[in-house]
């Protein structure tokens, strides 16, 4: 398959790439992406991504950023990256991308544990997590030609636990290897509609 | 207790205004509200409401508008409605309001079934009722004073199968009054974090 992967170079999109470059031909996007750049947040930027690339057999998403704050300080000025980036990014690839993908492709977003176990400062987050599960849900009883939508919902990953420990006490930590299991699931699979958590 | 319920006029608005009025005091908001105007898709006029009634136990939302439309006609400027109304208008509701609820009081939100149980053009409003249920479970561990936040997730009300049922072929309506049931719950009940399904 032809597969689209944003986010290319962070911790989960190197995982997917490991995961699925020998059986797939990747094409790797991102801020600086190594085959096409894009900023999810600018639909303008969406668009001209999948202009570029052309016709494709998967979507996988492994980008978008959300801001953290304690919630008495988060305003609604702060709420604004979640709402750009992780919602409305995630949610126009799918809405600006679906006349680009072939019959029985499929789109994989990515949502995140904290919607499920609420972690300080992580509301914003939560909101962009849960919106993008239940856009998922129900966009994949539309799909046109066969295509699929599911999102995966990685816990805290190993590989980042240096980094967010504080945030993220007594979290059972998952290796990105794992969680590239569930995209792989995802694309190649027959499911729909799903968000599968690895937790 | 003193109570702000926003979508007063509304059929749920109504139901909860019944269900409530004989035991608080209720201050009426709305686009056109009886005591207090507000759109609450616009972060100045939340501020002017709660500028205008100072204190208050509790704030109950039944407003907050949606686009409908089939998931292949559905652009991103068709969901910027539910982005701006039923989800960011509501969270800003609790992030603009906190300043203003006494000590012990609470937010109740309102999303909905199509989150759950999908239903065909229902993708966006699905978007943001995840969006709402997921933020107020992240809220609720961080909110101040004692203050409680849930939301109320109502199945199609039999007040309005007329006008909808084609949408909601085979659910099972719901009289606004059971709904209005959640909401007193959420109000007077212990509860945080919960999203009442009246189903």
């Amino acid at each position: 398959m032809k597969i689209l992967l944003i986010g290319a170079s962070g911790t989960i999109g190197s995982a997917v790439d490991n995961e699925l470059k020998d059986c797939h031909e990747i094409i790797r996007a991102g801020r600086n992406g190594a085959d096409v750049s894009v900023d999810i947040s600018s639909p303008e930027s969406i668009k001209e991504m999948y202009n570029q690339i052309g016709k494709i057999d998967a979507v996988v998403n492994a980008s978008g950023s959300a801001g953290f704050a304690p919630l008495a300080e988060l305003t609604p000025e702060k709420n604004e990256l979640a709402i750009l980036s992780k919602l409305k990014g995630q949610i126009n690839l799918v809405l600006l991308g679906l006349n680009y993908v072939n019959d029985g492709g499929s789109f994989t977003l990515t949502t995140g544990i904290m919607m499920d176990d609420p972690i300080l400062q992580g509301a914003s987050a939560a909101m962009a997590n849960g919106g993008v599960k239940a856009f998922v849900k129900s966009a994949a009883i539309e799909m046109p030609r066969g295509i699929r939508i599911n999102s995966v919902s990685p816990n805290v990953l190993q590989e980042s636990m240096h980094k967010y420990a504080d945030y993220f006490r007594g979290f059972d930590a998952v290796p990105a290897s794992r969680v590239a299991l569930a995209y792989r699931k995802s694309v190649e699979g027959a499911r729909t509609g799903q968000n599968f958590e690895v937790y």
